[in-house]
């Protein structure tokens, strides 16, 4: 149904970008609506009255926000093909867990990287680095954080890795050097569809964080 | 079984409130571990070497972290009694975008207020109280935030009420004069057995809060 589905987008958010694989890996139809974070659309700000940031997810006219939330949702709501989420209570809470590492480690660490110098930065490509050792740890062997098959932590990781290239030129470092497991994985989850389809390019995300770098440092 | 659930536990911590106001919700017998965070246990560093933060649940030997994942876990295992998420799974993510700004918003605006002073202490009781007040409008005139039946949102956020008392005298303000729905409904959900019983006195978190809060300020 036309219009059932929407998300307000914003294409180099990796928090959006989740929501996009989660949908295409659903099979869902939806209209993405741009958001211009200088100047939020008035559904925006109905949308998510509390925080005012997208992803938003409105699903006949409801609204759904955070981005991990609204997987979960959408997991849920379609759970007829591709499950996201383990179904064993245990192993959906250990996803979760590894979820919230990412968001709690992982992306503070990343944007200390693009958006500090000197000093500051140092120590945010340090823990940058740690966060993703800690992730190499929780991978090991396996092809995909969810195991045999691509999954919750998957999708909320991967979608970093359009970023990756930005965190390198701007932080002067090299991630395969130090954390080989995590591009061979990430290049794995760039063969599926969903996930190939969804990121955008690594050089347009750079271009882009080299601008909005300018709002945080002068150099 | 004896052993099979154990907290690693902190009395003053309203993140390992929340897990034992469920696990009495549901009638769990369980084994509360008492963690110096000081000097923490071999079994804390164990079950959560990532951040080796309190509250973890131990369930079978396997550990849960993360106080609103490990409540997640707990309705999900124990499912017989006293759900706490809706099962309708639009409701069940928007108690969990709330219980998420709770985390996000009250939490943080909380700690300013007992761990800083002069303007940056100014500053965070008018964010707490703009967040006690942004809860209260979704509070509405339901007695509860799950509606006729105290649930997850309800949990997640009457733990903070044993702190109130510590922020209103170190804070020099009166949270019932600006927010009396919050006040209202927290003495409602402390006629709860599984709240009364859990939460400490208000006084002896103040006498707790008034130590700790020698470690951040010096007057």
């Amino acid at each position: 149904m036309a219009g059932e589905v929407v998300l307000l987008d914003f294409w180099p958010s990796m928090f959006a970008m989740r929501v996009r694989i989660a949908l295409a890996e659903k099979g869902i139809r939806y209209e993405s609506k741009e958001e211009d974070l200088s100047n939020k659309s008035p559904l925006l700000l109905e949308m998510n009255p509390i925080n005012k940031q997208i992803p938003v997810l409105i699903h006949k006219g409801k609204p759904v926000c955070e981005s991990l939330i609204i997987v979960q949702y959408i997991d849920e709501v379609w759970n007829d093909k591709s499950p996201l989420l383990p179904s064993d209570p245990y192993q959906k809470r250990s996803s979760q867990v590894w979820a919230d590492f990412v968001d709690k480690k992982v992306s503070g660490a990343a944007k200390k990287v693009w958006s500090t110098k000197g000093e500051e930065q140092e120590a945010g490509k340090k823990e940058f680095l740690e966060a993703l050792k800690t992730m190499e740890g929780e991978l090991g062997d396996k092809p995909y954080f969810g195991g045999e098959t691509f999954g919750y932590v998957d999708l909320s990781f991967i979608t970093f890795y359009s970023w990756f290239h930005a965190y390198e030129v701007l932080g002067n470092f090299n991630i395969e050097a130090e954390c080989p497991k995590i591009i061979t994985w990430a290049k794995r989850c760039m063969q599926k569809e969903a996930v190939a389809n969804t990121l955008p390019d690594q050089k347009k995300v750079y271009e882009f964080v080299v601008q909005l770098r300018k709002m945080f440092v002068s150099e």
